[in-house]
């Protein structure tokens, strides 16, 4: 772990940061049970993204292996999964929450999200909206069972571990501390906390 | 099966037909093995499209059931998965293939893809190219390990199984007859053949 000073995400809002090629980001799951969901854009592009479907034909993994990449949606690598402390359960496949997400569980009124948190984050760069593609949500637990049902898992790791994201190119790295509080993906006591990370300079 | 006329795409080749609400139509593995991406897009909102990330978090499955529902990247019922006739093993979370893929697997010149017919499909309707979404690749078969490790697995269908799918509003379907020759994905002898379909009138 690097002893680059711990930033805060607080609970259910994101945070962007610039990443050029070479460094490297420390997303840190300090309480165990956080989730948070992870995205990354190529700076300069314009449409450039991490994408999961297109890393998960290249890896043949669900999840990508430390020493793996991960691909944007033209095939580039944009980000090695560089270290992994925890159980390396993460989910690729679910979507964002976001607006509609809540009031089809329900709620009356708006309930912070991840899509927008995504913006949020953006836009504090002085980055335009985008499109929300599907995130890489670090340590949330999706168990695929044999009859390919989908389960919304309690998270299944420990505190203090954390995954190590380099850059391999110039990217901006967008992160929200979840903010789901009716399923128990962020644990089962449904209370979000904040997110952590560190960003570790190029050597 | 409707007995609405069989109709072909061309093998490695897209087709797109417009699907008004109620509406439906069923895409046919005549030959058994063939592997169709298929997409949808919601007439006259501009980016709306059926999205399988948005889906798997309503169903909790990784393909929906007969009289299940797709969902677009707002929410909104797309498509209804209402008849499958196969073993119902389709793929949701590898991206489609494109020229970047077929130059990663070592093809020189360009090589016929899933993504570029799927704008050229959606040209001849007369529509402008957009960014390729995650496709339901029908009668694709990519096994999830235990280890979480993917397979591309040959196909497991049979000849003339179908799946229905029935427009809850009004959208744009394109299939393409995915162009796959180094990968079994389109069977063993890695040919790909034809695909098929039939529009099936609202009652």
């Amino acid at each position: 772990m690097s002893d680059a000073e711990l930033q805060t995400i607080p609970a259910g809002h994101g945070r962007a940061v610039r990443l050029p090629a070479g460094a490297a980001i420390e997303i840190v799951n300090v309480t165990g049970t956080q989730v948070i969901d992870t995205w990354a854009f190529l700076e300069g592009t314009g449409d450039g993204y991490m994408s999961l479907p297109h890393t998960r034909v290249e890896t043949g993994r669900m999840v990508p292996r430390p020493g793996e990449a991960f691909l944007t949606n033209r095939r580039e690598e944009i980000l090695r999964m560089e270290e992994d402390t925890s159980p390396g359960i993460h989910d690729t496949i679910m979507a964002a929450c976001d607006a509609a997400r809540y009031e089809r569980l329900g709620c009356a009124g708006y309930h912070r999200n991840c899509a927008d948190n995504m913006n949020e984050a953006l836009a504090d760069l002085g980055l335009p909206a985008r499109e929300c593609p599907q995130p890489l949500n670090l340590f949330m637990n999706i168990p695929v069972h044999p009859d390919r049902s989908l389960e919304q898992g309690a998270p299944v790791g420990h505190p203090g571990e954390f995954v190590r994201l380099r850059a391999l190119r110039d990217c901006v790295v967008v992160m929200s501390a979840c903010p789901q509080d009716i399923t128990p993906i962020n644990g089962a006591d449904r209370a979000p906390q904040d997110g952590h990370y560190r960003v570790v300079p190029a050597d």
